[in-house]
C-alpha cells in the first residue's frame, strides 16, 4: 500500500490583508504550511507527501525552509490554473495501489482521529470526507427573498478528503467544470456516493486575520 | 423612542461539560454573560437591558455579580420553557415605541458596527438580522444520501435581531411552535420579509469547550 498525503496550498493574501500568501504566515512562530505538513508526517510518518505550490512561490518557500531548518521530506509539485489543475498535479505525482489524503494547506489542525477515520472509511467505501454540524440558524436566498432552512439536514465540508488512488485519478481524468468546489464533487460527478464521517472543529481553514487569531489560540491549546 | 435589548440567557452546562450554566462561565476573569451586558450598554448607555434568566439560576446570577462587582442597571426577568416563552417574558417588559435588540447572552463579542447596521436597517424595514456568509463547503443529506448546496445562497444568523418593538410583540402573540428557532422566523410566519445585514465573524454563539478557547483569544485581541 501507498498511501500519499496531497498537501494543496494555492493561495494568495488578498482576503488575508497579507503580502505574503496565507500559507506562508507565520502562527506560533511558524509558517502555517508547516504545521500542516508536520501534522500529517506525525500522523503517519510512512506516508509520501506531495506538496502542490504555485511555480512563482516555490523560492519564497525553499527561502522558509531554510530559515525555519525545515528538512521533512516531500515532494514539491508545481501548482496549476484552479485548485482542479493542482491537484491534478498532485496526482500525476503519486503511484500505485493505496489512499490519498487531498488536504488544504491552510488547516493545520486537523486532529489525527479525523484523519483516522478518513482512512478507515476510506478503505471500506472508496472516499471519505470529513463533516462537521452547522451551529447557527441558515437562511437560503432565493429570488422570493430569504428561507430559513433545516440545519440539521447540513454539514460543513473539511478536509483531508480521502479516496482510493485508482478511483480518484480516474475521475481527475474528467475535464475541468467550475461546479467541482471540492474533490468529493470531482468523484460525485462519476456517480460515486460520497461517505461523511465526523470531522473535528478546531479543523479550520485559516483564510482571513480572524481565522489567524483563533488558529493561533488552538494551536497553543492542542492536546499533544 | 424607547429602545431596549432583550439578552437571553437560558443555556445549561451540557454541551460545555460543565457544572454551571454555559453564560456563567468566566472568559478573560468575567462570565460570559457580564461582558455581552456591557457590551450592549457600551454601544448605547441610554438603551434599556432587560435580561432574561432562568428562575433557578437568578440566585447564583446576583451572586456572581456581587462577587464581580458588577452594578449595571437592568431589569431582571425569568425565563420560560423554551426560548420562544423566555423572549416572550422579556417583550412583557418593554413599553412604548422604539426597537428591540434581541440578543443570544453568550455572543459576547457582536461588534457595534453590527449593531449599528441592524438598528439602521430595522428602522427603515421593521426588522434586521445579521448573517455571515458560509466560508467551508456545504452538503445536505436527504434520502438519496448527500448533495453539495450552492454555498453562496446560504447565511448563518447571528443576533441581535432587532425589530420595531411593537411589530415583534404582535408576532410573539402567536402560538408557540417547534419550528421557531429564532426571532426573525416568528415574525416570517406572519408574512414579514426578513432584513439580512452583515454580520461579524466575532460574533460567535459559546456554546462548546472549543468555543471558550475562541473567545477568549477574540476577546484578547478586541479593539477598544
Amino acid at each position: 500500500m501507498n498511501n500519499y498525503a496531497i498537501i494543496v496550498a494555492g493561495g494568495s493574501g488578498i482576503r488575508m490583508k497579507s503580502d505574503i500568501p496565507k500559507q506562508f504566515i507565520e502562527i506560533c512562530g511558524k509558517p502555517i504550511l508547516m504545521h500542516t505538513l508536520e501534522n500529517f508526517k506525525a500522523y503517519d510518518p510512512e506516508m509520501e507527501i506531495v506538496l502542490v505550490l504555485p511555480q512563482q512561490q516555490k523560492d519564497f518557500w525553499i527561502e522558509l525552509c531554510h530559515k525555519h531548518h525545515f528538512n521533512l521530506t516531500y515532494t514539491l509539485v508545481s501548482g496549476g490554473k484552479t485548485r482542479f489543475h493542482s491537484v491534478q498535479n498532485g496526482l500525476s505525482a503519486t503511484h500505485g495501489n493505496g489512499l490519498v489524503f487531498i488536504h488544504d494547506g491552510v488547516r493545520p489542525l486537523v486532529s489525527h482521529a479525523t484523519i483516522r477515520q478518513c482512512a478507515q472509511q476510506a478503505s471500506v467505501c472508496g472516499n471519505a470526507i470529513p463533516v462537521i454540524p452547522v451551529h447557527e440558524s441558515v437562511r437560503q436566498t432565493s429570488e422570493n427573498g430569504s428561507q430559513m432552512i433545516d440545519r440539521s439536514r447540513l454539514s460543513l465540508v473539511q478536509t483531508p478528503q480521502v479516496f482510493d488512488t485508482n478511483i480518484i485519478k480516474q475521475a481527475y481524468e474528467q475535464p475541468y467544470d467550475e461546479q467541482f468546489t471540492d474533490d468529493a464533487s470531482v468523484l460525485e460527478r462519476m456517480g460515486h456516493t460520497i461517505c461523511m464521517v465526523p470531522g473535528n472543529r478546531e479543523n479550520i481553514k485559516v483564510t482571513e486575520p480572524f481565522d489567524l487569531i483563533v488558529a493561533e489560540a488552538l494551536l497553543r491549546n492542542k492536546p499533544l
